[in-house]
C-alpha cells in the first residue's frame, strides 16, 4: 500500500467515521440528511466552496501549517487575494477613487528575518475592503482598487498610505448565508488589511492585521483573529497610522 | 433562540469542530486542503453528491432512523430508486429483454405487521441491477427494465420472477471513484435486490436483500449489509428461489 493510499484511507476513513458518529450522537434525521444533500449541491452551484471552506476551515489548516514556524504569526489567505497586483511607485499609496471614503490610514514598518535582520527588497502585497466592506475584483469597485505591491527599502522599511477598511459580512445571500442563519450565527468579519509578505530565502507570510477599534474582533465568522495581529492605529494630524514588524521564517531549504 | 437555530448551532458547530480537530490531528497540509477544495467542486460538477452521500453516509442515517423500529431491519434507499414504476399484472415478472442474461430467480414471501398479522394488499416496489450490474434509468438499459410494483394477496403473500442481479461497482469514473482510489478501497457492492414495502397504517420498509453467494458481502463499499438481509436462494428445477418475510412496524400515528 503506497504512502498516499495509506494516508487517504486513514484521513478520509477517520473523517467519515466522525461524520457518521455525529449522525448517531445528534440523532440526525432522514429529512435533515436530504436537506444537507440539497444544500451541498447548492453550495457547488453557487460557486461557494472556496468561500465556505476559507471561512470555516482554512483557519485550522493555517494554524496547523504554521504551528512550528518562527517569526510573526500569520492568518488565512481568504478568497479575495488576486495574484497579479502591479507594483506601486513610491510614495506608496493603494489605488483609490477621487472620492474614496474612509479615514486616511498610514501603514509603516519593517520586514525582517525571524532573528531580526532586516530584509532589503522584501515585497508586501496588500489588499483590503473599502469603507463599505467591498473588495475590488469581487464587486463593482474599479479593478485594482485598494490593492497593490510595494517593495521595502535597503533597511527592510516600508510605508504605504490607504484608507481605513470597514468590517464586512462575508457573502451571505447564498447557501453559506443560509447555513449561518440556520445556526443563528452572524456573517461579520472585523476590519482588517490583508498582507502577503515575501523575501528571498524566507517563507512567505500570509497575514491579516485587525484594527483594534473594530467591531467583531471577538466574533470573527472566519475564526482568523489572533492577539498578535491586532494593531492600534493612532491619530497623527489628519490621519491614523500604525507600525508593524513582519518577521519571516527561513525557507526550509535555506534553513537546512 | 429557536429550536431550529439551537439545533443548527449544535450540529453544524460540532461537525466543524470535528473536521478542524482532524486537520490538526492528521496534520492536513495546505496542499491537501486545496486538493480537497477542488475535489468538492468536482463532486458537484459531476452531479455526484447523491451518489457520494448515499454510498458513504446514508447507512448511518438509516441505522439511526430505524434503531427503535419494530419489525424487519431495513437498509439504505440508494440513488437508483425511481418513484413511478407501474404496477405489474400477475403472474408477476419484472420486465426483461428477450435475451436477458442471468439465472432465473423467484422471490416469494409474505408481508406482515411487526406482530405477525398478514397485511393484505401490501405493495412491494422492487428494483435491481442486471447481470452486468447496470440499472435501468441510469444506463442505456430499456426504461423500466428490472423494476416494478407488485401487490400482495389477501394473505399478504406475493411471488415475483426476475433474474439474478450481479455485484456491481458504484460509478467510479468521477470524483467519487477518485476518492475510492486514493484511499485504496474498492467500488463494489454485493449482489442485491432493492425493495420498498408499504402497507396502510405501517411505516414504509426500505430494504435490500443480499444473495448469500455474492462476492463483497463482507466489504460492501456502501456499508449497507446486515446479517438479517442476507438470503439463501436454492436451486429448484431450472431456477433459484428464496422466501422472505417483511414485517412492517406500525406507523407512528397508528401506534399512538
Amino acid at each position: 500500500m503506497s504512502t498516499t493510499i495509506q494516508r487517504g484511507d486513514q484521513v478520509v476513513g477517520e473523517l467519515l467515521q466522525r461524520i457518521n458518529a455525529l449522525i448517531a450522537e445528534a440523532d440526525v434525521t432522514y429529512d435533515e440528511y436530504q436537506a444537507a444533500k440539497q444544500w451541498l449541491i447548492d453550495v457547488g452551484e453557487a460557486g461557494e466552496w472556496p468561500l465556505l471552506l476559507d471561512v470555516f476551515v482554512e483557519h485550522a489548516v493555517e494554524a496547523q501549517a504554521t504551528r512550528r514556524r518562527d517569526g510573526s504569526e500569520g492568518s488565512i489567505l481568504g478568497p479575495y487575494h488576486l495574484p497579479d497586483h502591479p507594483f506601486l511607485e513610491p510614495p506608496f499609496e493603494l489605488p483609490q477613487r477621487p472620492d474614496e471614503r474612509g479615514e486616511s490610514l498610514w501603514i509603516s514598518g519593517r520586514v525582517t528575518s525571524a532573528d531580526g535582520r532586516p530584509l532589503p527588497g522584501a515585497v508586501l502585497d496588500l489588499w483590503h475592503a473599502d469603507a463599505d466592506g467591498l473588495y475590488s475584483g469581487f464587486s463593482e469597485l474599479p479593478a485594482g482598487l485598494l490593492r497593490g505591491k510595494v517593495r521595502a527599502d535597503e533597511e527592510g522599511r516600508f510605508a504605504v498610505r490607504t484608507i481605513k477598511p470597514a468590517p464586512y459580512t462575508i457573502p451571505h445571500a447564498g447557501p453559506t448565508g443560509r447555513l449561518i442563519a440556520v445556526c443563528g450565527w452572524h456573517p461579520w468579519r472585523p476590519a482588517h488589511v490583508h498582507l502577503l509578505v515575501t523575501a528571498e530565502g524566507h517563507e512567505p507570510l500570509v497575514t491579516q492585521l485587525y484594527l483594534d477599534d473594530s467591531e467583531y474582533l471577538d466574533g470573527d465568522i472566519a475564526g482568523a483573529v489572533k492577539p498578535s495581529l491586532v494593531v492600534h492605529p493612532q491619530p497623527v494630524g489628519d490621519h491614523l497610522e500604525f507600525e508593524y514588524e513582519f518577521r519571516l521564517a527561513p525557507a526550509p531549504s535555506a534553513a537546512a
